[in-house]
């Protein structure tokens, strides 16, 4: 294969444009793959266990992924799933999907066979590539419309995979996309609360949610990347676009195990990783835990980070970017960057600052937080309010969903449903996840705020703070604490330490130790706690 | 003023949109200054001799601007013309002009009075903002349609510059964008032959550029940009936009002094800086040089680095980013950033690598190079093609100018004009700017070549090659060289040490010695050379 095939210019131009523009190309982040294996041809941009390969490589295995699908029957616009874990394969599903025209749909591999049936079925996806690992999970289900590809995820000629791309062109195909708009991929929700729902990409979106990553993280052409964050979850915040867009490293991992992150950050020269508070404790407080020679930049995400936590990664030498957004935002839509300013501020006051969720991403649009008639609520740091989205850094809409989609875009901006309050310098600081705020006596408990003046006690590691059942109050706040090991704290100690820190009514009246139930992605899955304590509460009051 | 009036976000949003849409904004660099504002607000943003202000000034003042011109009678498209040096007013009119509804038109402050008069006549200026030492070059001409506002550049109310934003709101002005492919501003070709034309830049290219030179350039929050780079020339490469998108800190340099680039390197803790060899040439030549502690990236563009530059960068610790683009493509729109792999090879094979143009920013289409059909040259390193560009980093066309629009677009691509060879791996190296190729004997020579081959001999500052008429072959090359400070060597020892490694006939036939022509950013002007030597050859054959 010579150059020529591999990145064709003339005649049917891979890069898309409107007819006759001059000026104009329609956003692809699959351009980002294109240009890469020009400019960085023999870079090392896969490492995936054994396997280390450049861009140039990597750009010549997605055209044949592309080219493949076009030949066995892909047609614009087709859905291809996927079930894979962060690999080779999956970060070639990125590029090579959407350069066949197809919508990717990264399902969680976490999930149960039939919500995986649920999402093959609602999506219409017409292709299928599963990791042999997990096939077990489409078994049980009845998938004759679906053309599967198997993913031994070896270099193995007798694998599926690697058979479907050896047997395809390694030509750049022909873009067939016509507007930026189209959408790119399909992210189903966790769906904590009923069906999941699809929440669709625009190509356009894709891209500048790229591009505001790489600002948000500060990655350039010699930055390393690990995948702590799985590419199923919001199509990895963009971030297999982003990485590829500024010709850094992708390392990838198929499950977070702490060791062997510690590992792969020692010798691969790791400067970049994304994960919830939780991703992050395992980390620091595995054995292997150092001091890294090298700043390396951890996004942090879900929860914002306690000072327990932000004093040690300081002291790994861990630099920390706060962010918040949902999947119908691509993942992070605020950042709440460490100022210069703070450096000099005790950590605890650091902790508070960066606790915020600061303001939105360099494509985004700044983000507002109103009341009930949309009105901007007062910037006193106290009001609460709804946090509302609009830009280029919105969903399109929930797939196949018109009713969803007009509830969520109602008023012309998107709604969280997450509650916050505005600071007077512009920034947000939220204050619940929608259906987390705790309603007492008529008042409003922030859980958010309780949980961090939990965490503030140094025997702390984590904790998740729900309303339970009172039938004077309606509601009293419980705590679920998870002490740090070796350390000890009674109930009544931290109850009093909140007590010398919040208005007394916010205080929780009970605790519970132990560990937090989570999601695959690590965030604290509150909703199993509600359920349990409500379960509970109407068993005895039965 | 409080937060809320400088950020409104509520009813008259400032951000624009079509109307209705959720999830789509009107790309437009405005934004990134309105949100560091808010992420970046306390943060020095300029620096500017004695002045030190924050981002969140540095809105106020943009907002001024942009009322206070509504005020004063601007009507959406209107040009706002600037003649001013590289200051906090220029910046602030790289953002409230755009702000306000106007198109930019940042004209060249070492031009002649005629050549001024020219632009703010064809380009039909309302506005102009000039620095009061710059108000001799339009005492002579009659402005009677054109708003004056002198700068000082001071911060005395006396200013009439400071009073006309002191006497305008500082709340974010309503955006009248409706749609990104409007044109922000329009620069004027220097014009070596014929009127200079007006290049249109679309606020989608703008922003695009700008995001694509922070990975480029490898730019991040702490980041220090010194303004070397004139913010005349193709709006500052859009760095205006750039360095505020990631929220980095601006140095103003009014001249390029190289006493003071040293000074300010120091004192400021510069991180990134642009220009042509000849800037650098004059800052690593000067007393003050030193080896820096942290590397310094350098953007070198209109001729590829000599491999005695490139070492002497390199022993100062400065760290070269290659980059080729024109007027027409706002600025810079390839890149050949220097390999991690390049590092073991000797200093002259790195220069002779990077001295290659390389391939498309993130946000460019692959450039081409094509013959006179407009099919590809063979990528053989030999075949010279002419260099075309399309996508959006390409201008929307010329400024009330059809005809030479139509011209630069024929067959849907921009013609720069520029030859070039293409590499087997799909990179591009210049072998001419147009109209600098020698045709001798009916061979082609690039006279890149030559300079390149001469730049390499150790007593070699700088040099140009052009053609001078000859009776036998047509056109013959001469060479103009500058050498180092305390060097020698003949003009015999340089045509010898050429032979040894060019073919024969690509040898001067003549050296010159003495200082270079250059225009205002540093680029040497072969045309003088020519036309000296061209008349003198009318002279002696008439």
């Amino acid at each position: 294969m010579t150059d020529a095939q591999l990145i064709a210019t003339e005649g049917a131009s891979p890069q898309n444009r409107r007819a006759g523009e001059v000026f104009r190309t329609e956003l692809n982040p699959v351009d980002f793959l294109r240009r890469a294996a020009y400019v960085y041809s023999e870079k090392v941009a896969v490492v995936d266990g054994e396997r280390r390969y450049s861009y140039r490589r990597l750009a010549e295995r997605s055209w044949r992924l592309a080219n493949g699908l076009r030949s066995a029957g892909l047609r614009k616009g087709d859905r291809v799933a996927t079930l894979l874990f962060n690999s080779a394969p999956m970060l070639e599903a990125h590029f090579g999907v959407p350069a066949a025209g197809g919508v990717l749909v990264a399902i969680n591999s976490r999930l149960a066979s039939p919500e995986v049936g649920y999402i093959l079925e609602h999506s219409g996806a017409r292709f299928l590539l599963v990791d042999a690992a997990l096939e077990p999970l489409i078994t049980p289900l009845a998938l004759s419309a679906v053309t599967v590809i198997r993913c031994a995820s070896t270099s193995d000629s007798e694998d599926e995979y690697e058979r479907f791309l050896t047997d395809a062109s390694s030509v750049a195909p022909a873009s067939w996309l016509e507007d930026e708009e189209e959408t790119i991929s399909i992210n189903y929700t966790s769906g904590t609360t009923g069906q999941p729902k699809g929440v669709q990409y625009t190509y356009r979106g894709a891209y500048l949610n790229a591009l505001s990553e790489v600002i948000v993280a500060g990655m350039s052409h010699d930055s390393v990347y690990l995948w702590t964050l799985p590419m199923f979850h919001c199509n990895g915040w963009c971030f297999p676009w982003a990485v590829t867009a500024v010709g850094a490293r992708h390392v990838a991992l198929r499950a977070v195990d702490a060791d062997l992150v510690w590992q792969v950050i020692d010798q691969e020269g790791v400067t970049h990783y994304n994960g919830a508070p939780t991703v992050q404790l395992m980390i620091i407080n595995h054995p292997k835990a150092h001091r890294l020679e090298r700043p390396v930049t951890a996004m942090v995400a879900a929860a914002p980070p306690s000072p327990t936590l932000l004093a040690r990664l300081a002291e790994l030498n861990f630099r920390i970017v706060h962010v918040y957004g949902l999947t119908e935002t691509y993942g992070p839509i605020t950042v709440c960057p460490a100022q210069e300013e703070w450096q000099r501020l005790p950590t605890g006051q650091r902790a508070k600052l960066l606790a915020r969720q600061g303001q939105a991403y360099p494509s985004a649009d700044l983000v507002r937080v109103v009341d009930e008639d949309m009105h901007d609520i007062p910037q006193d740091a106290e009001t609460m309010g709804e946090v509302i989205m609009r830009g280029n850094n919105v969903m399109s809409g929930y797939f196949a969903d018109e009713a969803a989609t007009a509830k969520a875009f109602r008023a012309g901006w998107f709604h969280s449903g997450d509650l916050a309050v505005w600071h007077p310098d512009g920034n947000i600081e939220l204050r619940d996840r929608g259906k987390d705020i705790i309603i007492s006596g008529g008042e409003n408990i922030s859980s958010i705020e309780v949980e961090q003046t939990i965490c503030a006690h140094p025997a702390v590691l984590e904790c998740a703070v729900i309303g339970i059942p009172h039938e004077h109050w309606g509601e009293r706040p419980k705590a679920f604490v998870t002490l740090n090991s070796g350390a000890s704290a009674s109930a009544d100690e931290i109850i009093a330490f909140c007590r010398e820190r919040l208005a007394h009514y916010k205080c929780p009246d009970a605790i519970a130790f132990g560990p937090l139930p989570k999601t695959s992605t690590g965030k604290v899955q509150k909703f199993v706690l509600r359920e349990r304590e409500w379960a509970n509460a109407r068993l005895e009051s039965a």
